[in-house]
């Protein structure tokens, strides 16, 4: 492990289940996280457990949210509490000649850790250019920046990735068993993506759109 | 409440932020987790709470997982252990004119309770079908079925939706304020959705692609 691009596991993001699909390495967890608009974060408030879906977005080590200062997931966030993120991509079905060895192909990743309150008026904007960035790239330069009292309002928290792993399978052939190979059955993958549907215009947007907007069905 | 269709929510599943995009009827809770390959598990363990991705399908009221007897997952599950699940699609992104009021299409439903076993192998394989047909309606009439050791070596949890709501947003227009209005500043949404790419058979599939395969693009 002295790759500095590869984590080592710690005892919680060790994959135990399938071990062979697990991903330490920066490159792809930071690719999954970078694809996603939305991470699910799991936290106990002394109660219950909670699964609450929130957006998110990535710069350098660290994950970042946003949300309302009053909101509660923002008020557990910020009471130092010990979270799991998920981040999943489905990429396709894996049809196999039996039923026991259907699977998926899927992109994953896990992010164990707290989160920490952004500080300081500079950082704070940063990290929300950064979000902008992610949501449409230029448009930071465009859109009405937050005034003093949306600023105020808004909390923005990040946590490190120190403690996170990733886990993809991503098969080109089902997993047959040889027994099976001879059935009739059609076997292959049924593939699943993300698609980006035409952009449209807000009834008060009467100016031309941007070449982001433009090329939104082009994007990577 | 006399609606049979809604849900009062609970405690956990009441909405307290934006709580006008809460969704306690069970048609809408029904389609997000219809539409979802996957759903996230938040659990915890004892010593630390986990987000962990699996695949889920539905059938009336109840939630339903399947793993490994031998797993992680399955274990703490059948431990009798309270969980929530979350499920979310994101259907776009909405560009206001100001950075501020930026925010996202999306539909989202959060499950509370625990699972419990699917006993009796009539009661398994009628859910392992359901499974089946929501990968490929047809298929399960073709795929070789378990045999005895592999339906041993899998357990089939459901959890109630008893205690569950669904939060939607889905904005055509962007919640622009009107000092705001005039500026020259494109809005509108960018959509984003799941979309189906073309099926590519194994190098061991000999036979025709059958009508769910041919049809992979097209289902809704």
């Amino acid at each position: 492990m002295n790759n500095p691009h590869v984590t080592a596991p710690s005892n919680r993001t060790r994959i135990r289940r399938l071990p062979e699909l697990a991903q330490y390495d920066r490159a792809a967890l930071y690719s999954i996280i970078d694809e996603a608009y939305v991470c699910h974060i799991a936290f106990n408030d002394g109660e219950s457990t909670h699964c609450i879906p929130t957006a998110c977005w990535r710069d350098g080590d660290f994950l970042y949210i946003h949300g309302s200062n009053g909101g509660r997931l923002t008020k557990m966030m910020l009471s130092g509490r010990q979270v799991s993120i998920a981040i999943t991509h489905v990429d396709g079905l894996v049809l196999a000649k039996s039923a026991f060895n259907h699977s998926m192909n899927y992109r994953s990743c896990v992010i164990y850790g707290e989160f920490e309150l952004v500080e300081g008026r500079e950082n704070k904007l940063a990290a929300m250019d950064m979000f902008m960035d992610k949501i449409a790239l230029g448009r930071k330069q465009e859109a009405r920046p937050g005034n003093e009292k949306e600023l105020a309002a808004t909390s923005v928290l990040r946590i490190s990735l120190a403690e996170a792993a990733a886990k993809i399978s991503c098969k080109a052939e089902p997993d047959d068993k040889e027994e099976d190979l001879k059935l009739p059955v059609w076997t292959g993958i049924l593939p699943l993506c993300t698609a980006r549907a035409e952009p449209i215009p807000a009834k008060h947007s009467s100016i031309a759109a941007p070449e982001y907007v433009n090329q939104w069905q082009n994007k990577m």
